[in-house]
Order: C-alpha cells, then structure tokens, then sequence
C-alpha cells in the first residue's frame, strides 16, 4: 500500500518532468548531424549523434547514436538498442560489434552488410550516465543507479530524443537489446505502458530480449547444465555445482561479500575446468588472445570465422579513442580519461539482478504487447534453457496456446534457430551458433529474426 | 561354459587360419603400390591399395588404403582407422573426408595439412565384406553378418597385409576409429590380446575412439538430452523423450519390427521439432543442401566454414565411382553398381549394437593397453555427454584415480577441449567444435590429439 502511494507520487513527478523537458526547438537544423565518421566509406543514410539531458538541473546527460534507415526511413519504424552489463555501451557493443551499419577494421570502418538499419531507423543509448560517452556533472550520481532510476532516465531521454526528432514521435516504436537489457526493456516498456494511460506519448508495437536475464536463479543455475552438456565441467563438479552450490547462491553471496567456504570451494573448480581462454559468451568459438589476456573485459565478443574479427572488441575501444572519432561523433569525456566498454564509474546496485522482470514481461503482454526473448544458442551466460523454461512457464501462467509449435526456422537455406510462439503474441526463438551478442556472430540470421520481429511474422518455417 | 568350450575352439580355429594365410611372398615388389591418384597433387610418400583374401576359399576380399607416413615412415607407427555404421567406409569417410592426405574437390584432389600420415604410417580398411570396394563372391557372406565374424576377418585382414608389408609387422600398432568402431576396435583388440598370449603376432599399443557406441543405453538416451540442451527440442518433447519412451527403447523397438505407438508418436515429434535440415552428426554447422534433399546419407559430414567443404561426401562419391580413380586404386565393384558411403548389400546384425563394448575396454585396460575415448562436442548422435558417463563409471570400477584432472586442453592458441584421465591409461577427451566426424570439422585439434597419443603424452595444458 505504502509502496503504492510512492508510485503514484512517482509516477505524477514524471510525468511533469517529461512535459517540462521539452526545451529543444524542432524546427532547428541538426546540431548532432554526424558529417562523417573517421574512415567510414560513402552511404547514403544518415547519423546523428550527441546529448540529451535527463534531469533539470543538467546535471546528468545521455549519449545516443542513431542511424537513420538504409532507404526511405519515414516508412521504417524507430527501434530503441539497450546493451547490458549492467554498464555497458551501446554504442561500442551494439553499434560498432553487433548490428550498426560499421565495424571497425584498423583505421577504417567496414560495412556491417547486415546491419539493422536496413529495416528500421536504429537507435543506441549510451545508459545510465557513467557508461561510455554518457556523463553526470556530479560524481555522486554514479553511485547507487538502480533498475527505477535507470528506466525513468531512459524514458526522459527518449522524450527529450523526440523534441529534436520530432517526426519519429508518432513512428511505431520497438525496443530491443540482450544481457542486462532483460531488466532495462521490460521496465522502461512497463513505464511508457503506464505513462500511455494518462496520456499516449510513445507508439511502443513490441519488445524483443536477446539472452535476457529475466528471473536470478532459473537463468543464473542453467548455467551448470549448459557447462556439463558442453563439455566444460566434468561429472563431478556438475554435481557439486548443482548439489553443494548453485549458481544463483553463489552470485548472491559475491554480491552480499559473504561468500561461503563451500561456494568458494565449488566456483574455484567450475573455473578451473572451463578455463579462461573460452569465452562463456561464446563456448564453441575461439578467443581474441590480447583480450584474455588483458583481462580487462566485461563484455567479450569473440569469434573464430574469418568474416568474423574476434579481436573487434580491442578495435572498437581504440577507434572510440581516437580524438578525430570522439570530435565526429559530438562526444565528450567528462570525468574519465577514456572511453569504455564498460564503465568503472559506475556503482550500480547489482543487487538488481535479483528483481524478477519475467512477470514484467507478463503484463506487457496482457497490455496487448508483443514479445519477442530469443537466445544465442552458444551462450552460457543466460543460456538457452533457462530463458525457454522461463517462457514456456510465462505462457503457461498467462494461459496463452502454442500457435507455432516448436520448430526450426530458417535464413538462407539454413536453419537459423528454433522458435515457438504462444498466443500469436509471447515468441521464443533461438539463433543457432549464435553468440550472447548473436548479431555480432550471427549477423544474417539476426537480420532475418530482426525483420520477422518487426513485421509481426512469424519466422520462416521453409526456404 | 558350453559357450566357453565353443570360445576356445574358435580361438583354435582362429589361430589355425591366421597361420596358413601367409601365403604372400613378402620379398615380391608391391603390385598394390598406387602409381598416382588422378587429380592429386605431387608428394613425397607411398600409397597403396588393394585386396586381402579373409578366407581359404578366397569368396571374400577385404579392400585397403595405405598412405605411409610423410616423413621417415620407418620410425613411425602403424595406425589401422576403421569408420562405423556398420557398413560405412573407412576410405570413403576416414580417408578422403577426414584424416587422410586429400579430399576430393571437383575434378582433383587437394591437399589435407592435418593428414594424419604427418605422424603414422594410416590404413584405412573397408569392412566388413559389402562396404565399399570389398567384397564376397558369394551373396550369402553378405547376410547375418556379426560383431564376432567383423572381428576375425578384421584380424585375418591384418595377418594377410603383414605379409604384403613384412616391414610393418613388428611395428608398434595403433587401432583408432569412431561410431559403430566402438564395437568393432575393441573386439578387435581383445581378440589380438588373446592370440598375442598364445604367440606375439601383433604389437598392440593402443586404442583411440571417437564418438564411440559403447554401451547402448547410455550413449543413445543421452541424445534427448543433448537435444534439450542444444535448443533443438522444446520442453514438453524433452520430457515426453524421457519419460514416455527413451530412445534406446525406440530403437530397440524399431529393430525388432515392433515399434509401440507411444515411441512412434515420441520419435515423429522429435523428428519434426530437430528438422532434417540439421544434422544430427554436427549440430551447430550448415548442410550440403543437395545431400539433405536427396535423403540418402547414412554418415553425412558437413560444416560452415568456407575452409571446410560442406558437400565433402558428394565429392567422395563422384571421385571413387570415376574408372580411372577405381583403376588407380586397383579396386573392383564386384556385386555392385557403384561405390556407396555405406552399404546398400551388407545386411548386418543390428541388434549387435545391443552389445555392450565398456566392459571390453576393461578388460583391454586391465591388460595393460591405453584407451582413449573423445568425443566432438557438436554431435548429438552419439553425445559426448553420455562418453564421458561411461569413462568415468568404468575409472570407478576398475579402481583408477583421476592422474589428470577434468581441464582444458590447447591446439595452437586455442581450446581444443577438455580432457580427463584415470590411472594414466584411461583418457577422455573432448574436441571443441567438432562433429561425430571429428577429423573432419576440426582437423587441426584432432591431429595434436592423435600426435598426443601416439606419443602417449597429456594433452597440452598451454600455449
């Protein structure tokens, strides 16, 4: 009751503030035109990138990059990126390693051929302040963000967004990102749900989780089944790390500073065996051997095929650096002497990863909400299995029917994943050999689950 | 003991046969010598190929691949491969699409940098008689043939090509092989251990199988649960593939004509939700659309990468049904139309498969001969998972402590696998990244493999 009370209190202080932010003239030119990036060959769309402030006093400003559509982008929707972490970028993982229109390559950037901007005008925030580009004035306000505060900037931002892009108001809105993000998505889309009953300020049409962490212990302990189906813990320490200590146990004593003897003991031997040089992200592919050896990521995309550069992370940080980049790109490093992947300023409670978001996820669906969770089948992170059996139960829970029954789906004239659909509203789908960053690994069967997910199709059952 | 009796005699008898087929004159030059392979590159070693006689009346022919090793073939070992099915090739699938010197690749051969001649003097064998190029005069040899007949005419097979090849008989011997060779390789062994007590006729070092059948249960029930874990299969199908009817007892079913409608339901739901277009051998990587439409693979190596050739087993078939490549290899289609991967003629004991081969690998440990057991971690046909059970359970039971801890182990800089090892003659190993064809997906890791134990090494611990 208590608890409901402040939420309305809340809830009206947004409200006001979103009304009130709306200093920035529409009808201005673009101060936040990207003429061009550093080594970036010729396009034909453009980008833009900069600030919005999200509090009122200016204290606090979030960095976006966005990508307008390859062609005719008034006919596209808007599509909002969120990477995890949480403390991620957007704009070094999504943009730059996973689904942008560039990565780069040495000096210059190369064309992502299957970038997202090809079916919608793409969207990555840099979020909360003290990640990446994305600064407070204040240093004070990088401790303690959680979950609420986070989600309530991003909706500021996004409204702040609008006011200099004016014509994507009314456009239909998706959001979609991985990791972390299962937390960020499902509560910035409960907030805009909300706010829309008041007042319609955003035409948000579906959410789509890419390895999400959505419910602690269901997604933390499949972890150890993934291992020991995988190969990389043996019989016996998948026994201990089922019986003796879980996953989840283990996270929540990490993150209390208590961990016990016999977690220490178990965590110990689990590391042991999978060993460093695989990357969790990415069991089946190789590894970029400066990064693991540096031992300084958070976020590691990495992969073996030659069209695919497993050391694109080391190539993002020092494109990011460069001055030129920083200066095209509109950024500012305020209060860090580099750009990061991830940030070491920010002191999130990670006590967070333990808010269920799953029953989020429910009454954006009963709000009439299309969902999309998929999974990078070679991630043991958030693997596969725990984000199906979470689904399934949801859809179960909601008393939604399967309306596509498990199958394979295809790109090309491959199987690109697994799906099933309940409800023709609640989608699972898996991306095969498909990384935690599955655009990054997989970016053809991405794309194609990106488009169908867009489109409100269902995915292609033949080729 | 009236089974004992019968044992001993045909051990007698055995023992008899092996001694009056030498008929061979060992000093005589080589008539099976291979002048050239059409389309093949230039290079430094010998190949020979040909016919062994298995029985006094001379109705069957067993057909061999030799390739002498690369350098200094004199120092090196013999390692006799022997592919599964049964009924499956050991030229055409061993040889030509995993471990020996060329693949086929249109109308030449190229060469394969991991060929397993780099460290051993390979024969390849196709048996029993109806797989491939060997033969029996008499269509009769082709019925009810057995693990036990496999066995004798594998070991007469061996007698009769020392006398061909005098200079390989006191050669250390290694006996390597996967899938259905999980029967034939350890029958093979014990029968050698046996005679070897009443005369040293071979010099037995050891014994590597990949993906092995060992005992049926296990390695086939572990396959729901490979599926589960790989997003091929949904919740619901996994628990009904557990519970309602397993696969071991489909296939029991199935071979016995008798197939309940409970496990035919299981089985069409299974099949429907995994999708032909993926195979089962190597779950993560693509297909050779051509072969999959035309329905008519029994083994079906295929992969992503561009350095791997996904189509492989076509290009077997095409090249060994060419006159001028049967010429050169002095090879004969007797019986038959065409060369097949595996046999259309053979009408094998399948319940043999029933037979349990762990207990075998005991016996050949207690005896003093090191077994390695690996499995390529991207097949679900016979899972690594269920491998690993069966090691781990027969180190237990014959009372061998872990000498090497469950770890990673490197091929270059990369993770190659993981591996145990019990009593420092029992090892585990897992190939990352490979099908059920390890050699084939994974050349590079499966060759320091194999080099690892013909040295009989650890596996490398680093980089």
């Amino acid at each position: 009751m208590h608890s409901q009370t402040w939420k309305a209190m809340a809830m009206a202080a947004l409200v006001v503030q979103l009304c009130t932010s709306m200093g920035v003239d529409s009808s201005s030119p673009h101060p936040d035109k990207i003429a061009r990036l550093p080594g970036q060959p010729h396009v034909g769309f453009q980008q833009f990138s900069g600030y919005v402030t999200v509090d009122g006093n200016k204290h606090r400003a979030l960095f976006y990059y966005f990508v307008e559509a390859e062609i005719d982008p008034a006919s596209k929707p808007l599509v909002l990126w969120l990477n995890g972490g949480p403390g991620c970028s957007s704009l070094g993982v999504g943009a730059f390693s996973e689904n942008g229109p560039f990565r780069p390559n040495g000096r210059v950037l190369i064309r992502n051929e299957h970038s997202w901007n090809r079916e919608a005008n793409m969207l990555y925030l840099e979020t909360p302040v003290g990640v990446g580009f994305s600064y407070a004035t204040d240093n004070s306000s990088y401790v303690a963000v959680d979950d609420e505060a986070t989600a309530r900037d991003n909706l500021v931002f996004l409204q702040g967004w609008f006011h200099k892009f004016p014509q994507y108001r009314n456009k239909d809105l998706f959001i979609t990102g991985e990791s972390y993000a299962g937390h960020y998505i499902p509560q910035l889309a409960k907030l805009m749900v909300e706010i829309n009953k008041k007042k319609k300020l955003v035409n948000l049409k579906g959410i789509a989780l890419g390895n999400p962490v959505l419910e602690f212990a269901t997604d933390l302990n499949s972890r150890a089944e993934y291992f020991w189906s995988h190969g990389l813990i043996s019989d016996s320490t998948y026994k201990m790390f089922t019986s003796a200590c879980n996953y989840s146990r283990y996270v929540s004593e990490y993150y209390r500073d208590s961990v016990s003897s016999i977690c220490s003991l178990v965590m110990k031997q689990v590391s042991t065996e999978t060993s460093r040089f695989v990357d969790k992200y990415d069991v089946t592919l190789d590894v970029c051997i400066p990064s693991v050896l540096s031992q300084s990521k958070v976020i590691s995309p990495k992969q073996v095929s030659e069209r695919i550069d497993v050391c694109i992370e080391d190539e993002t940080v020092n494109y990011l650096n460069r001055e030129d980049v920083r200066k095209a790109l509109h950024a500012r490093l305020i209060g860090v002497r580099r750009w990061e992947v991830c940030s070491n300023i920010l002191d999130y409670e990670v006590l967070n990863i333990e808010i269920p978001t799953i029953n989020i996820v429910g009454s954006l669906i009963k709000a009439g909400i299309p969902v999309l969770i998929y999974s990078g089948d070679q991630d043991s992170v958030i693997p596969l299995t725990g984000s199906r059996t979470l689904v399934h139960r949801l859809a179960k829970e909601l008393g939604l029917n399967t309306t596509v029954p498990y199958r394979a789906w295809f790109a090309g004239k491959q199987v690109g994943g697994w799906t099933q659909v309940y409800g023709n509203i609640l989608s699972f789908a898996t991306i095969r050999g498909a990384s935690h960053e599955a655009p990054f690994s997989q970016p053809e069967r991405s794309l194609m689950l990106f488009k169908s997910f867009l489109e409100g199709k269902h995915l292609p059952e033949v080729f």
